[in-house]
């Protein structure tokens, strides 16, 4: 009997591999340039975490985490998202006695036990980046623009960016009183999910992907806003401004739970038939202390990959071949065989990409399994060339060949190769 | 209250990341010599992969595994070894129907619930490779080679591999039964583990760790390889030696479970204090075809990454500090600070790795953050400067510093950060 992935995982397999490693490597070399750096939390964490950092109330918590009780019988979840783990750490690793603001990006698995369908996964991943010690504006409008520029790094057209404020708590109190006034007589109509969320976070009522379309004409967030928050969204708008970021303020983009403040914001891209989110984040400066932190302010963002890879599938976008194969052996009769292991050492202890057929195919089948691989060139090795101590290089991109002395060859293919850079 | 990791588990930080990313970048350029291609399959799989694929006997999946039921009532594992869920993959998505060899690395998480202790954590981290479809001794010299070629680009020092043939099921049919015969008349002074493993699996008593020292006399299982497998093992040891991969054979050196087949082989590296096994694999011929696949022969090897870094950490071995911030940005005065987003953006879309202090600090404390981070220039704007169009850079490496017209200043910067290459 033959086994079978897990419903809803994936396996990346050569051929597609390439293009998480691609986007793994745009990632990184964008946040070296915005000098973020690396963390690396556990796969799983104790259920509490996610619990007190994502909110009981939310779905994923009540119902898609992957949680199990340890053989220590102690109840641990595989991460459903990023940034509880990566605040847990900086918290528990005191990085806010760091003297800098603490700027880390992180790539990796989630889990979430949902329904599998196109482009969503049980374990999908997400490349994040979270910030800490600053309420500067400045440094939301960096995080704004590092999200935007790494989709433009990745070849994405049509990026859109929304953004918001949804303030700070004692806005948002306000707020709420005039949604809840508002929503009020609507809600014998709504959906029961929305009434439901009426009475636990009236904010997210506005979320709603049924009732959406009746909320056209519902009091702003922004109205309510008080003078310093309406200073800091000027401020972070007038920055995306100075960098030519083109965005809109859309005032239904909330996040609903408590310790989100200030900015919010998501990045969107039309995709075949329509407007799909693509990434999104915003400022938490409550959530640090609420997981046992000091006061300190944060704001991240975090990027679905298969999310990602699928609108660049849809517009096309090719990625440049990472590391094309250099030289194909082939070696013709049992004594020339024998001296391949040698030579292929030889390659690739110079730092040449090369390998050979393992199969004992005949010329022909290994001359095509040099073309398949597109290596550059071809080292035929046959009996009379070993007796003269020498190999043929045939380039097989020009056609052309020439037979060249053993003892010289690896510089003579450095030179060839590092030439048609 | 604030939150923990879980017991074994590892936060990486900045200023340890680093050495985890050369690690793997390593890994990804050597493969790519080898034209081993990247495999990523999922963090956890069904639990009977792990028992038909590791086996039910081992320890690993009877007492150390982390499983657990999912929503829909699966019995689920986070995978505790590498090559279970690589052979899975290449059945499943059928990759032994392709022409060439298929060879495969992957680098990722493996869970295993074991007690903590130094360089053995619950979380850990494995580097490895598995060949499918050649039988060729080539290709086990090829794979040991890799993992030999690994090591000397991590510079690591004093590599030892041991090699040695368990031959096919007959070899070892017969090796088994010289080997109880042998052990036979010594069962009632071995340890209890070691008289269990005599009934299940008596190679692995050689293995033991508290018993080893009695074995000296032991008969060799090469004395019981047939005439192919002797063949094979001395192609494998020629190949070697004309690469000049040093290496020696060890007769006890075994792996108990039945798809073992032919070359077994073990990295090993001088301690502190002790030998240490530091990676290790083999031929597993009956693998593919146990997990449901075609008669398909398969090798490979598990390199530990954590127990790789403690070696570094031994000998001393100091990595390259990767990308290096290039510009640090001082803005003096709020209207030179309304600049700066602009400025860092115009900096980070030209591919230079450029920051700015975002708390509000002086002068004097920014000019020590750009110390901290090693920047090559500091950028500093005061509104004299920004009045005439300039910006000063200062070379901080040099000393020395000159104005440069804000029109000019990517340009001059990209020249002067090249030519420093």
């Amino acid at each position: 009997m033959s086994m079978q992935k897990p419903n809803g995982t994936q396996d990346l397999l050569p051929g597609t591999v390439e293009q998480w490693q691609w986007f793994e490597q745009q990632a990184r070399d964008l946040c070296a340039r915005y000098h973020y750096k690396e963390i690396r939390t556990p796969i799983f964490e104790s259920t509490e975490l996610f619990q007190r950092g994502v909110g009981e109330t939310t779905d994923v918590v009540s119902k898609e985490m992957y949680t199990f009780q340890d053989k220590g019988n102690r109840s641990m979840t595989l991460r459903p998202e990023g940034t509880a783990g990566v605040v847990r750490s900086y918290v528990e690793n005191k990085l806010y006695g760091e003297p800098d603001v603490s700027k880390l990006y992180y790539i990796g698995p989630m889990f979430r036990y949902e329904r599998p369908q196109a482009g969503r996964y049980r374990q999908f991943h997400q490349f994040g980046v979270e910030v800490f010690g600053s309420e500067a504006p400045a440094i939301d409008a960096e995080v704004i623009a590092l999200g935007y520029s790494f989709y433009q790094s990745l070849g994405i057209q049509g990026v859109q960016v929304e953004i918001n404020s949804v303030g700070n708590p004692a806005s948002r109190e306000a707020y709420r009183s005039t949604l809840l006034a508002y929503l009020e007589p609507m809600k014998e109509e709504l959906c029961s999910d929305c009434q439901t969320r009426m009475d636990k976070n009236p904010m997210r009522v506005l979320d709603c992907k049924k009732d959406q379309h009746r909320f056209a004409d519902a009091p702003s967030i922004l109205d309510s806003l008080d003078e310093a928050c309406t200073t800091h969204f000027e401020q972070v708008k007038h920055a995306l401004t100075t960098m030519d970021i083109p965005f809109t303020v859309n005032p239904k983009l909330v996040r609903g739970l408590d310790y989100y403040t200030h900015t919010a914001f998501e990045y969107k891209c039309a995709g075949i038939g329509s407007i799909d989110t693509i990434g999104g984040g915003g400022r938490y400066n409550g959530l640090v202390s609420q997981l046992g932190g000091p006061e300190q302010p944060g704001i991240g963002f975090g990027i679905g990959i298969e999310r990602v890879l699928l609108v660049m599938k849809d517009q096309g976008i090719e990625i440049p071949n990472p590391n094309p194969l250099e030289v194909y052996l082939i070696a013709l009769g049992e004594k020339a065989e024998q001296e391949t292991p040698r030579l292929l050492y030889q390659l690739r202890s110079a730092g040449i990409r090369a390998d050979k057929d393992y199969q004992g195919r005949k010329m022909k089948a290994q001359m095509k399994s040099a073309d398949r691989t597109k290596a550059r060139f071809a080292a035929i090795l046959g009996e009379d060339e070993l007796n003269r101590g020498e190999i043929v290089l045939k380039d097989l991109a020009q056609g052309e060949q020439q037979a060249v002395l053993l003892t010289e060859w690896i510089e003579h293919l450095k030179y060839k190769l590092e030439g048609s850079l």
